[in-house]
């Protein structure tokens, strides 16, 4: 079996560590890999299948030899280095927002549109957390009632945006609990007890670049510029996983009943949906996870054919890491690279 | 000035207590005061206005004398004891969800209908505290557009429960930073650094009575049964304070422009709508606030006419104890006692 050198760009960060752990536990056909970040880690060390390596500062030239570069190191290391990789002959995945809405990249979740591999030129981008998850629920939804619009509101974990995060959120709760006023430098506000309703930055509608994302991804994604949807998006003090409230409208009659055997079948999806038995999908179980966790599942009486749903995922894994990792295999599968 | 005696039923819960703390700061007209309770709390002291009182296991006979009976101590005592206090000549303002849909009984947020309060007949139901701070931000748009469909999505805090939850997730959070397994005793899972989609009992559709609460209570405060409602709500590891995202389907054109015009002049409501500068309702600010906190309001453009809003209040005050208080002291104003 062919094997790959892999290159991991932002190999320290959040996302870049569960990459690495998401390429162990897969046992990708690894040759050799490259852990690469901006200069701020330059020299940091970190393990893969039980060897050290040294972190470097990515330059143009490392990417001579790559087959496959993972990026996952912020818009403008993205924007200067993955047209590099590219060039020298590499298959990007990229995990920023730089090229997602750019008609000549494919924007992929292997569940639902890996036949948009067919036609990378080289860079392929992975969707923004928020949309993956959904997009993984809605897809065998629409394909049986025709999707009209949804209305979506996020409960987003600290993780997305990154280690530090996830430290300002502990440092945040410990000072709240011992009674000192928290002090906020990672968010514009103190996370710990708290909810956020301001993720990526606003524009003149007053719509978060979040909020977008779910409206513009979704569309590319699902290949139907006709749904509509409508985004909240919300931080809120959980570590690590995010989940959402989705409320679908659809042109089509579907059941609660059908919904559930829909989804029970569907790639990728967990459905967990027996709430009087205290059973629906909750952060704090499902970090650690790749599926998609969807529970909560109810008819939506107000609208002719609609459907209230609660869904969970790992926002690191199916929502960056695992996704990425995913489009790799599904590349080596379809003989695509 | 006429005074009243006033009776608080769960004086000792956090309902209760926040209930003794606006009558205070609101200079309410007291006579005598009596603190009731379950047997639970027989014992126990509270202080109200600088003296100590002891509160005492509820009877029927405690109701002689009273003009006001303020109950917040579950359903049970308040179909047991409410009738009693009627009986006996006061008018009771109750918490429960006993008597909310009855209809006899009128359902009140000042705001919204007071005009009800015409019609009592010794008992006035207190809303549920996710709809009143929901109808009070509707309302003035309802007014000017007329509602076709809400979806709301909550993120409602621990204090809802009680007292014990709050010490709950405070436990909870600390153990979780120490590495050890947090113990739930008083939800049926983890509350810290998580979300549980479950608040009161299921039924066979899937829903949750707090769920149903939202859709038909919304419907009674407002005098519109046509008003459709679609719930979802979820609790969330912040202390006080319970949040929305909703969003609105109107009849009529409103724009976002209006909406913010009509909502900075509505009684009872504050506009924090300044996202780019940070400005947003947040639950960790606004505890110990008496009115209902709206931002992030945006046009919403997947329908004809449509609004996203984020409305944040103080659940134990605007959604139970201060909304009580208010009712009382229209009943004063309009020579309704």
């Amino acid at each position: 079996m062919k094997k790959y050198n892999v290159a991991v760009v932002g190999a320290t960060g959040a996302v870049g560590r569960t990459m690495l752990k998401v390429l162990e536990e897969r046992d990708f056909p690894v040759n050799n890999i490259l852990l690469l970040a901006s200069s701020r880690s330059e020299g940091l060390s970190l393990e893969f299948k039980g060897k050290t390596y040294r972190v470097k500062e990515a330059q143009p030239s490392d990417f001579e030899g790559i087959d496959i570069a993972l990026f996952s190191a912020g818009k403008e290391i993205s924007l200067n280095l993955a047209p590099e990789a590219v060039k020298r002959g590499a298959v990007v995945i990229d995990n920023s927002n730089a090229f997602r809405l750019k008609e000549d990249v494919p924007l992929v979740v292997p569940e639902v549109n890996s036949a948009d591999l067919l036609w990378h030129k080289g860079l392929i981008a992975n969707p923004n957390c928020s949309t993956i998850q959904m997009v993984v629920v809605l897809k065998p939804l629409h394909d049986r009632a025709k999707i009209k619009r949804v209305v979506v509101s996020t409960y987003q974990a600290v993780s997305g945006t990154g280690l530090e995060a996830i430290e300002e959120l502990k440092v945040q709760s410990d000072e709240i609990l011992k009674g000192k006023t928290p002090e906020a430098k990672v968010y514009p506000h103190p996370i710990a007890f708290n909810l956020l309703p301001h993720i990526d930055v606003f524009d003149e509608t007053g719509y978060s670049l979040e909020e977008w994302k779910m409206v513009h991804e979704t569309k590319k994604i699902m290949g139907d510029k006709d749904i509509r949807v409508s985004a909240t998006t919300v931080r809120v003090p959980v570590l690590n996983c995010h989940s959402e409230s989705v409320n679908v409208e659809f042109y089509n009659k579907i059941t609660r009943e059908e919904a559930i055997e829909i989804l029970s079948k569907a790639e990728g999806v967990v459905v967990r949906d027996d709430p009087s038995n205290k059973v629906y999908p909750m952060p704090f179980y499902i970090s650690g996870k790749n599926e998609v966790f969807v529970g909560r599942i109810r008819q939506d009486f107000t609208v002719e054919s609609g459907l209230n749903l609660w869904i969970v995922a790992d926002n690191l894994r199916k929502g960056a890491a695992y996704n990425a990792v995913q489009i790799a295999e599904r590349l080596i599968n379809m003989n695509l690279i």
